[in-house]
């Protein structure tokens, strides 16, 4: 059965984390499940959560204007997942990719090529600004819509909810 | 530090699994997280991952009409969640909470009671239809919006990705 493709966009929380949740839902049932995060990387609570297969290519800064070696880790992101589909894993999360592909650092006919080798790999693209070309192919899409956030009133990010 | 309180609300999906992503990333560092369902009974992915601390109050089948059983069990979650939050968990997650109380099988005032005695706890709610006064109380609220969902051209809920 051909996998199915998520898009999880838009600027409210709970877009990676809805991405988890699928990857533990799939992994309760036996199957495996992957995640590659493009532009990230340190000790998220997810990534210190063993059971997890979370592969991180990123920098521990905030991209705000990238850098050769951002275009670098996006592109091994990329020749990664390749890689991991040919293992054929029941879900795929490519976290933050659609901010990659947003901001340039990999093409979006790049990602449309992983997606369309996808096989019976089901895809979950996740990321603000998903690229038209991907929700598009995509079989779901939800817009995760900031109705109400507590940095806008000053909080600042918490471990084990916001990291 | 007092807890912060999320809502997941809106017609997309992610609002489950957003929760269940919250709860890993909680437990990665080490903090404890209990989910209680509403309206829901049966072997979902999440509930058969071991490491998850899953209390389900439902039955099997949709909850069209409710019954007399399904006012009860609504209201013995929330009496559970009462006793939950005595033990002092990281995170609560009320799922589907905001469906139980929409369809009047709880009382709004009683789920905000619990929330106003949440202390330390950081409490989500989820579901279709949060009550305006569970959006006023809250501290985060997303709205998962759906663009797109297979279910619309005719594809059946699937193993791993739905339950």
């Amino acid at each position: 059965m051909k996998g199915l493709v998520y898009v999880y966009t838009g600027d409210g929380k709970g877009k990676t984390t809805a991405a988890i949740g699928s990857a533990i839902r799939a992994m309760g049932h036996g199957k495996r499940a992957v995640i590659i995060q493009f532009l990230k990387k340190g000790e998220y609570g997810e990534k210190k959560f063993q059971p997890l297969e979370i592969y991180q290519f990123g920098r521990e800064q905030f991209v705000m204007e990238p850098t050769d070696r951002d275009y670098e880790l996006a592109e091994e992101a990329l020749e990664f997942a390749l890689h991991v589909l040919e293992e054929k894993p029941f879900l795929l999360v490519l976290d933050e990719v659609n901010v990659a592909a947003s901001m340039g650092l990999i093409s979006t006919d790049d990602v449309v090529d992983i997606v369309e080798k996808r096989g019976n790999t089901n895809i979950i693209l996740t990321g603000r600004n998903a690229p038209a070309e991907f929700i598009e192919l995509a079989d779901l899409v939800t817009e995760m819509k900031k109705v109400k956030h507590p940095f806008d009133t000053g909080e600042r990010a918490r471990e084990g909810l916001e990291y």
